[in-house]
């Protein structure tokens, strides 16, 4: 199955929630599922499901829905999730403490290997068995790693000059936790973690 | 300006992400700003920035763009956000008790009231100044305060099972930091803050 040449971004980003979502029915003993039952699960209409799917090929029979474990590993296997991704985190207080530490990541194949703070009473830590560096060793070391990913747990005042410090590494992508609109060049992705953000989209809703 | 009557869920999902960057814009000395100024720091185009406002009426003058104090007071007009919106959580872990704790809600008009968990031991200690409170007593206490929106920081393997029992309350909005895809029914909405998938969907555009 190839990578078509543009899959637009919404599309990219409902596919780890399908994931999610047949990895649950999976452990839940189903087999099969059809595109109606997994929208159900997910509150997306079964053509959105299948027209998603539709950029990668073709999935499953006209009919019959789709086995669950090769739609996983399809869909695994075009994230680019067969593998385990290293990534670096910015800022080592209250919130990247949280961070460096919460469970979730690993099993997902993401680790966090590397850790950074312009704090000099705190280079030199070690949370969670990761040594806290310098900012200014970030360019070097995320070179030599092949680091792309940074989490940045930053206060929001910094956000910003930090993200511009990034820009000037191998830094291809940024989960950013700082409550701002960071500014950011063509070719950086960055998703926002910001539950401010989904409060104020829910409470729309509520009035 | 009245509420339309359907707006698409992906326009009111941008409102926030508008708040905060005009809000920024503001902070940095800008009083009018074009859509295509706004569209650049948000990776959005101007013809989309358009549309979503179109849905609301009309805001500035053709040409000579957006007064951002008027649209930040506008969209927050909108999205209901001119008054505080109580809320409780389910789950004090590591996880609640850092939520809890998080200095950025309140600011923005949410504010934690309550906190239940089903762990006995949790039961009467105090958290930030509120009091840790049994989950059966959530249902009676979210309809006296008139609380509609609930965070959710319980493990995985039981999310569902609250969210369940949510339903059976006055709740209407749910900001789950659980790592599952919930079933829900309609009329209650969901927000999920799930970092994995965030990053799951960057990685796509890495290898």
């Amino acid at each position: 199955m190839a990578k078509d040449s543009f899959v637009p971004e919404v599309v990219i980003l409902r596919l780890p929630l399908y994931i999610r979502a047949l990895t649950q029915m999976s452990t839940e003993g189903q087999t099969v599922i059809s595109s109606k039952s997994l929208g159900d699960r997910l509150q997306i209409t079964p053509a959105q499901i299948r027209k998603d799917l539709s950029y990668f090929g073709r999935f499953g029979k006209q009919g019959r829905g789709y086995k669950i474990e090769s739609l996983v590993a399809e869909l695994t296997n075009i994230l680019g999730l067969n593998r385990q991704w290293n990534s670096c985190i910015v800022g080592v207080g209250r919130l990247g403490k949280a961070i460096i530490n919460y469970p979730g990541f690993v099993p997902e194949g993401f680790k966090i290997i590397y850790a950074f703070d312009n704090d000099q009473s705190k280079v030199g830590q070690t949370v969670n068995e990761i040594k806290i560096l310098p900012m200014n060793e970030i360019k070097a070391i995320v070179k030599d790693n092949n680091i792309k990913i940074a989490i940045l747990a930053v206060p929001a005042t910094i956000a910003q000059n930090v993200i511009s410090d990034l820009v000037e590494t191998n830094i291809k992508a940024i989960l950013n936790y700082a409550p701002i609109a960071p500014k950011v060049p063509n070719g950086l992705i960055v998703r926002n973690i910001d539950p401010v953000l989904s409060l104020q989209s829910m409470t729309y809703y509520l009035d």
